[in-house]
Order: structure tokens, then C-alpha cells, then sequence
């Protein structure tokens, strides 16, 4: 019975990325756990950059300073 | 001090069904648990269809399929 | 597709009354939002006294001062 | 590596105070744990007051009552 | 800036197992997100069969009744 | 009406840090959104450090090799 929520930035996810994420980690459920994916349900929360913060500081003022948080 | 958080699609839940819920889940704890109304809070969350995910489909995709989760 | 969380103080709930609550809460969706129950999951975390605060001050401390949580 | 909800109803918290939420929480557990901030996170779900309930009644009920969360 | 959260029974989950979900998961956030993994956080919840309820029953008892969660 | 939930690793937290991250974050929430302290919960969850990833790996793992939180 796995409930997963996956909070991420609301930084234009798209509606293909949101699935490629439930598909991808449900069937990493199953695998790993062997769990029937009819009793896996995952929720995505798109966070604000005003409302996320990160060693003390807005995501949004982050941004605004060239920071990203891309894979470098 | 008990507090409650529900989750659900965000497919039409009306105001009225909303304070139904929180009356509801207050009065059950308060006696099961014998709690003080005044100690619990309940907060609904409500999700875009595109943003659950069940058995590794977006409900969006789902509901373009005709499926529901009503009670049969 | 509900989820729902109950956190509650680690006070001795016993087996039998989160039935109680797992099967109220679930109830209450179905008839509420006319929601398949096959749907619904309900998950209930305990919190050590010493890890809930209210109004600034551990619950654990409360209860040493005689204040409890109990519906008057 | 700590992570940090915090829920508010939605009544117009501004950037500024995001800002100071964010800021304080983060000092406060580099000064209480040690932790490195740039391992902690802060993230502010700001709740729809139909959506929050408290001893069983919606916030958006109290509130046309004229009952506030203000400090007295 | 993600974070994910997921929660299972517990019921003998490994350490083995809990590294390949959370490597898992961080790989695909990485892969469908790009985002720095040193950015990505993921804890695992580990909840009583008691405390689990399904369809309005407790997994405790679905499990005593010989009903698992195993993929068929 | 806020509620704040703390996410640590539990790595022999104290009572009194614990009060103090209670006391702090209702002081901070107090002050900042002028919320009366007895609407505030806080509520501290402690992780077990196999089951808190970073960067795809368990926090124990990056114990045994000796890499900490600690602030430098």
C-alpha cells in the first residue's frame, strides 16, 4: 500500500513529465518491493519559488541571481 | 491534538461537502479518541487530476478513459 | 482517490479504536464524496509527546503539568 | 538534512513574510541542530480557508463570524 | 529544489531495498527533471500494519485474513 | 491556524533541543504572521538514517564515510 508525494518546484513541469514521473516511480515500487501497482498512488506538489526555501533563501530570489538548480 | 490532513481530486468537491468532511472527521475523533474539538484541525488539500497518479496513470488520463472512482 | 493522514499524540490508542477511525474516516469519504472505498487509504501516525508542540510548549511538558487533550 | 512544512491558511501572507518564515526557520535549526542550511529546506503551503477546519468548522465560516487567528 | 516522500508498511522492507528507491527515484527526478541530485531529498516512512488502513479495514487484519499487497 | 512539521535525521535529537525548535518556530510564526500561539502545532519527525537519501544515497551510508551535516 505505498503512497509517494513528490514536491518540486512549480517551474513548468510538464503534464508528460508528471507521468513519465508516476510511471516511473511506480514501477520502481513494484520492482523493488513487489507491490500490486493498484494499491500505488503518487502525488506531485508544485511548490511556489516564493514559497520553497533553500539555506535560508526564496527559490524566487534564488532565480532572480542566476541560480538554478539544474544538473550541472 | 490531533490534526488531519485529506487528499483528494481536485474534480468539483463543493463547499458544503468540504465542511461535511470537517465536521465529520472532527466528531469522529473527538469520540473515538475523546479529543477537545477545540485541539483538532483538518485541512483538505485538493489535487489537479494531471498530478495523481493510481497503478502508474495520471487520473487525468483515467478520466479521458471513462474511468471513474465513484462507488459502484 | 483519497488519502488521508491522522496524526495523533502517542498516548495509548489502542488497535481497536484506529478501526475505529479507519473505518469512520472511510465511511465518511464514501458517503460524502461518493467514493469507491477500494480507493481510500487512511494513515495514522503517533507522535512521542516529546515531538508535538502547542503554543510553544511539548506536549509531554503539558501533561506533566496536569493539562491533557480531553474533551471536557 | 532537515525539511520544513509549514501550513497557513491563505490570507494574504506576503513575499516579505515568506521571506522572514523561511529565514528564521532555517537560522533556527543551524543554531539548535548545527545543521549545514544548505541542507534544509523550507517549503509554505498556503491553504484555502473553505479548505481548513478547525473544531469543526471551516475557517471561511469563522471568519464571516468575525473570528480571527490574530494574537490577542 | 525536490522532495519526495514515500510511505509503506512496514513490513520488512531491507536496507538493500531502501537504497535502490531512494537511488531510484533520485535518478529519475535527475533524468526527467534534470535537477542536481545534491538538491533532491527522499524519505522513507515506514507505517504500522495497524496504522494502514484500506477500503475502511486495517492492514493488520487483511494480512491475518491472507490477503497481501503482492503483485499478482 | 499554522502547522509546522520538522523532518531531522535521528541522530540523538534532545528533549531540550526539541523544545526549543517548538518554542522558536511558534515564537517566529507569533511575531511574523501575528498568529495567537495557541492555533500553532508543531510537530518534530525523526528519521531513521537508512531511510533519508541525499543526493541518491542513505544519510548512514554517508555517515560511514564520514561525511556529516554538520554547519562548517
Amino acid at each position: 500500500m505505498p503512497y509517494v508525494k513528490i514536491e518540486v518546484t512549480r517551474e513548468g513541469v510538464t503534464r508528460e513529465q508528471k507521468q513519465q514521473l508516476i510511471k516511473g516511480v511506480t514501477d520502481l515500487i513494484t520492482e523493488v518491493l513487489n507491490k500490486d501497482p493498484h494499491l500505488t498512488h503518487v502525488v506531485i506538489k508544485e511548490i511556489d519559488t516564493d514559497n520553497w526555501g533553500y539555506a535560508g533563501v526564496q527559490t524566487s530570489v534564488l532565480r532572480e541571481q542566476g541560480i538554478t538548480a539544474d544538473k550541472k
